[in-house]
């Protein structure tokens, strides 16, 4: 093992550049990158400039900021650009193996009045927790600087990065990674030739004790239902009574998605759904998990099963149905007596093997507008995908997983869990089908750190030993003697 | 009639002054005084002393700002303050008769981005169309100032005012008129002692063509229905499928209150509904309207019913259920797939006679506490009232009434059709019963005026006009030998 051992080095510069790398995390932060929000565009777009500055002091090469072109309907701007996506390289040694290393740069929404106990884009160390909190510092920033840091770490080490490192950061992963599968489908053959593996560092551990590396995800297709009706929006005393409400459509349409109990009442989709097998029943028996932990990620006594097994089959391998939202009601609090001209639901469904996207969007937008049709309602109703990203299930024991694994147990003195998530990446799928490759979900944060919620957190030690698991990896991958 | 027909000079200066006055509507209208919004309270009440300037400077006496207290539940700050009712006298001759005239100062919210054609609290005179555009110009703002500038006319024309005015101006009708009910039950016997009358200029024509006189309203019932759960907002991928989801929840119990042909589904509502009279059926009539009317104000073809009678009768004589939203889901543009931790769906409920406002109240938190029960759900769900305000009916042919119809014929050349209203002044009910005397309801605006709406607005003719009615009217009543 002593060849390897060069990485201690590397361990030892990450302790000591700690205070810096989270300076440099917290100028990413600052940057409110939501894909979601059409008029911070311009912002997601400066962090896109704010990361290849970086990548160039770091030495990195060949740094292309890839424009995806304008962001397809729906939309308020019908030129609004995507924001582009970072490429460089790292090294272009013909010996080594070459690595690609994925993130993204962009986050969910926030802002302090959701709840935030300190401004969402303002990156606060909480000393006393040991906690670094801010949007996107688990999500997906402070694994994606993790890796420059690491780099860094070499650099200060005077320990030569053991493989090429390719890097492909983009900018709309929190809003259906637009433009990105194209991408990768142009580039497979010129500047991602000769990948021979992808590392994402953009999920969780299970819980909130033990490391995971994940060979598995859902998908997500996200759908919007519109239903439109009087011209603008109306006085409730005036018009109450005597002409049709769209949200009272709406909520009609929407109650016969999903019950209370999780079950989704839409028709066929669960006749889409991979049979559950033997083998696979043993998997979770061992796993590190119990309603205990799921009611404190949570924060509440809500969960519907209380079954271990249960909850990591509805969570991994069963869809389920989220209602998000109504775009176009009211939504302040207090009371507004309007009956709104447009109301628009949200709703995604989280996919699983052996669901096929289009074949369950046909089946939803029909089911909706079924639905919408019984009402004999004089508005209009369509419903519609916003974006899907499809599901992935991998190997768990080939050579970037062992590499992993390895790393794991020099980091953090224990074998990893073999999991998968509920949450979808949707371009994992995308990297292994067209680069032929390998993809290893190498997770940096914990279970509870609040990605999409209120008071996103990153754990310090998860930071630090997020990076020397990157590190480890990168040197254990190198030196096996499979691709 | 000569006596009478001192108004005519009166009329005239209201011509000449049209400009200053529309002026004077423009500084009012600048300040958004939005009632629901507790970031705003400043503003509501920095109007309150604007007109409290202006009433000085024409000369009008005792003017009080009436504090009202603290805001009761629910609220974010439990040390915010009510707004103060604007009390005012011009005029204490005891020969004359004493007129109230009832206003309010605070107005519904409104943003540029909901889709209005220019800045909602900037005074627009849209000099093609002939209407003054702005959040407040038709509701209330316009005629609330009305009432200032006939008494600047009369000063204006060298005509005494034939009455004694007293004004009551409120700035929380937009938000239940909390704490006017109380202040009137307080100044019966003292500031309001001796009113004959009351006159409220706070709805509109039931057209665009025809003036009304309004002797009857429905009440308005605003309910909440809060849903919580988890701890924070939770990511639907990790979370989805293995979490009772509120929003969920809250859907399903927003189904069971209407449905899509505005039937109200709350068990007991329809029972206390008072029967038709045949006396009632020949009023309607010889109404002029139409279901084309109805469609040309939505500006759609979405009326529930189309003949007269029926839409007539279920704007002002039966209740009506409307959704408005939900406050703490997602509700922007694009995607978010975050599961809400706590929502809370808003709808209101208009009372006609013999709803019973308390009881209706106990059957509709019961009805939402039972639909909840039955999802068997481990969140927790709270119905509530968050204010009510009366139905009131009224005798359209006492004095003043009688006044208001001669006034119309002079300034309209027509008989003014006697409507009823299927919006809520919660207050006229109050202003009878208390002061023992007789409301009038004289509106000033239009039908399609789009109150509470986007692009609200009120004809420069309308303004003209309803100045020169509400002078005559009190020239009228004044000579009249009833009370």
């Amino acid at each position: 093992m002593s060849s390897t051992r060069a990485f201690d080095k590397v361990f030892t510069k990450i302790d000591e550049l700690k205070p810096e790398f989270i300076g440099m995390l917290s100028k990413a932060i600052a940057i409110p990158a939501v894909s979601s929000d059409e008029s911070l565009r311009p912002r997601v777009v400066e962090k896109a400039h704010f990361l290849a500055d970086h990548l160039k002091k770091l030495g990195f090469a060949d740094i292309q900021l890839k424009e995806l072109g304008t962001q397809p309907p729906p939309v308020s701007d019908p030129n609004l650009q995507l924001p582009p996506i970072v490429l460089a390289r790292y090294g272009n040694d013909p010996a080594k193996k070459n690595v690609l290393v994925y993130g993204h740069y962009d986050v969910q929404p926030a802002k302090l009045e959701d709840g935030w106990d300190s401004e969402p884009f303002e990156l606060v160390v909480d000393e006393k927790k040991q906690v670094l909190r801010a949007r996107g510092s688990s999500d997906d920033t402070g694994p994606l600087t993790g890796w420059l840091h690491v780099v860094q770490a070499h650099q200060a080490a005077g320990v030569e990065l053991p493989v090429n490192l390719i890097t492909c950061f983009e900018g709309m992963e929190e809003s259906g990674s637009l433009g990105l599968e194209e991408l990768i489908g142009a580039e497979k053959d010129k500047y991602f030739k000769g990948v021979d593996a992808v590392c994402i560092s953009d999920n969780y551990w299970l819980g909130t004790r033990k490391p995971v590396l994940t060979y598995g995800l859902r998908g997500c297709n996200y759908y919007q239902v519109t239903i439109e009706g009087p011209g603008a929006d109306l006085h409730s005393g005036m018009f109450g009574g005597i002409i049709a409400e769209p949200m009272i459509d709406l909520v009609q349409v929407m109650s016969t998605l999903v019950d209370s109990q999780g079950k989704i009442l839409i028709e066929g989709v669960d006749a889409m759904v991979a049979k559950e097998t033997e083998k696979e029943q043993e998997l979770y028996k061992t796993i590190d998990f119990s309603v205990e932990e799921l009611n404190a990620a949570s924060g509440s006594e809500t969960a519907l099963y209380t079954k271990k097994e249960d909850i990591l089959k509805h969570r991994w391998r069963y869809p389920s149905l989220s209602i998000h939202g109504v775009e176009g009601a009211f939504y302040s609090q207090g009371a507004k007596t309007v009956i709104p001209a447009k109301v628009i639901g949200k709703f995604s469904i989280r996919t699983v093997p052996d669901i096929d996207s289009e074949k369950l969007t046909q089946i939803v937008v029909d089911h909706c507008h079924a639905a919408f049709k019984k009402l004999n309602s004089p508005n209009r109703c369509k419903a519609e995908l916003i974006h899907d990203g499809n599901y992935w299930v991998s190997d768990p024991f080939n050579a970037q997983f062992q590499a992993a694994a390895k790393a794991t147990k020099d980091v953090y003195g224990v074998e990893p869990d073999y999991t998968r998530e509920g949450g979808s990446i949707p371009i994992t799928l995308t990297f292994e089908e067209q680069l032929k490759t390998s993809v290893l979900l190498l997770p940096m944060g914990r279970g509870d750190d609040g990605a999409h919620s209120i008071n996103e957190k990153l754990d310090i030690s998860n930071f630090v030993n997020g990076m020397k698991l990157m590190a480890a990896y990168l040197h254990y991958y190198a030196e096996s003697p499979e691709k």
